[in-house]
This record gives structure tokens, C-alpha cells and sequence, in this order.
């Protein structure tokens, strides 16, 4: 409907994910209207983040150089690891400070709806980071969700003919939650979960 | 959180609108993701629309050229003018394909809280082409909002000194609709604007 360059940046916005055809156009409008210098940044933040970003050759994660900050730190202990789906769930855990080990990322998790298995994933690379490294424990933190078991299920399989420590992260309430409003799983999972207050 | 590139492409995704911290992360990995080819393209979209496209000067609309598509047409109506807010509300008119005149966008409404007064929008503009131009209905079609009313009543009152046949587009219940959950205000105006069948 639109003339040539106006038209050509709502379709590429609408290809991104969450952007429908309205809030493409919403957002090519905003960019329209904007100062010229904000909306070059925004353009070169996209191009440089292609150039630069790459995925750490340890662990996967997102990184600038050839493996990530947390790879590279030696303060984090490396007889950890926490295997997680995607870099976003490393910058999760990280925000809880409770973790300090290392991590692994999967870059998804088994869907066999979506063709994904576990060739499609980052397993062979852990595999070698285990022949490689002194590892004593490996927490599986992917989603608690269908992919996310399936995912830990074929791990805890595969990892414990090799003598490490496979930890699974807890399900249970969400805290600030109300227990009326848990679903049947989530809560069953509490009760199953149930820890000795005494 | 995340490291240079990566951070700085989410700040700048963030300032968008209807782009939340959390969207804005999706489409920050989607970005990485995706094939440097269509993302090159999406920053080349952001960059040509902020080359390319400039305001039509006569009526104000979006254009590549120094007027806009619908003001060079010749088989448009030249008497009839349909004021409306933004470019985005030409499209919404040209889809309707019961309109065949020209347009002026005035960029906006009146909204004395965001401090849009009638000197922000291009009623000046508006001004000179019916000085210009042989004009002969002005179809008044500001959203049907506080801001877009107020607009309207602001530019009658100015207009009807003028002679200029001035006219609103219709309120009423929205076709598809159910009576039963139209509000107040809508069925209202559908019982003042009723028609004759007979």
C-alpha cells in the first residue's frame, strides 16, 4: 500500500519476531519520525552485531572474542557446569548470583515436532568438555517445559554411565505465587520435591 | 548484562514502540540468529527510509518525490480534501476505495496535555491550499477520539466562515458488531445519525 522504502521496512520489521503487521508499521513510523542520527544507531547496531558477535568455542554462549567473559574468568569454578537452552537463560542464572561455575549452551532443546534433535543441539561439544575437563557436577537448568524434560531426560541418560554428578534444577511454587492458582503439576511437583524443615 | 554489541542492539530494539525489555531480547537473538544477508537488509531498510522517504509537500503524506503519489494523480477529485491525522489513516481511507479526492495529514491532533496545540499540526498548510486550490468539500476524518474530536470542532469552526462544504465521517456501530456490547457513546451517536429506510 505504501510507496517503495516505506513499504520495504514494514516488511522486514514484520519478519521479526512478536512484530505483527500493525506494529510493523507503527514502528516504521516511529523510525520515520525519528532524528535521522538515533535511527543510523539503531541501524548500525544491527550490522555491527553481525560482525561481531560470535558464539563462544567452549561453551556457546554469545561472546565478542573467542570464548565468552565466563569462560575466561578465573574465578568461576570449573568442575561446574550448568547446561542451559539459550544465552538468554545464562544471563537468568546469572542474575540470581547463585551460580559460579561454568555453563553450556545447548542452542535449544529436543523438538522432534520442529526436527530438532539431539544432532541439532550443542551435546557432542559437552560430550568433549567432559573428556576435557575436570567436571564434578552438571546442573540441567533447561525450560520446565515438554522440550525442556525431554532435553533432560536424554542427558541424565547419556551422562550417567560417566560417573559425574547430574543435578536437575527444583520445580515447585514460584515464590510470591498463591497456591490456589498453582497448576496440578506444578504443585505435585512441590509435594514430591517436599524438604525436611526439622 | 550482556556484552557490547549485544547490549547496545537490545537498548536500541528497547526504544522502539510497543518494544518491551523482554521483546526486545528476542529480537536481539533473532537478529543473531538469522542470516547476515536478510539482516543486512533490515538495516539498509532502516537507513533508505531515512534517505528516501520525505513529507509531500502539498498535502503532507509520506513520498519519495517532492508530492505524493495520490496528489501528482490527475484522475483524483481535486475539489474534495480528507483531513485526516497520520499517513497511516491515508492507507486506512485508500483501503476503503469509497474515497477518490486528495488528502492533507496533519501530523497529529490537538492534545493540550502532550502540548500539541493547532500551531504543531499543518492547518496553516491547509489554510493556503484552500487559497489555492478550488475546494470545494472538506471531509473531516480525525479519529473518533478526544483529541481527534476536539481537532474536528477546532478546524469547523475555522472552516465554516469559509463557505467550504465541511463534513464528518459518520459514528455509529462498527458493521460486524453486536448492538449489546457497543458502548454508550457509539450507540448514542448510532441513534442521533439513524437513517431513513423509507
Amino acid at each position: 500500500m505504501y510507496e517503495g522504502a516505506v513499504q520495504e521496512l514494514i516488511d522486514e520489521l514484520g519478519r521479526l519476531p512478536g512484530v505483527g503487521p500493525k506494529s510493523a508499521q507503527r514502528i516504521a513510523f516511529h523510525i520515520l519520525e525519528s532524528d535521522p542520527e538515533d535511527m543510523s544507531r539503531l541501524a548500525s547496531a544491527i550490522t555491527t552485531v553481525k560482525e561481531k558477535v560470535k558464539f563462544c568455542q567452549v561453551c556457546g554462549n554469545v561472546t565478542e572474542q573467542e570464548t565468552c567473559n565466563i569462560c575466561r574468568d578465573p574465578r568461576r569454578d570449573p568442575t561446574m557446569i550448568c547446561v542451559v537452552e539459550e544465552s538468554k537463560d545464562v544471563i537468568a542464572v546469572e542474575r540470581t548470583r547463585s551460580f559460579r561455575g561454568r555453563y553450556h549452551v545447548l542452542g535449544g532443546a529436543i523438538n522432534p515436532i520442529a526436527g530438532i534433535g539431539p544432532d541439532q543441539l550443542r551435546i557432542r561439544e559437552l560430550l568433549s568438555r567432559l573428556s576435557d575437563e575436570k567436571i564434578e557436577e552438571i546442573i540441567i537448568a533447561t525450560d520446565p517445559n515438554l522440550e525442556g524434560e525431554a532435553t533432560a531426560t536424554y542427558l541424565v541418560r547419556m551422562l550417567k554411565t560417566l560417573g559425574i554428578n547430574v543435578t536437575r534444577l527444583a520445580s515447585g511454587l514460584p515464590v510470591g505465587g498463591d497456591l490456589e492458582y498453582a497448576d496440578e503439576i506444578t504443585l505435585g511437583r512441590a509435594f514430591e520435591g517436599r524438604r525436611s524443615l526439622t
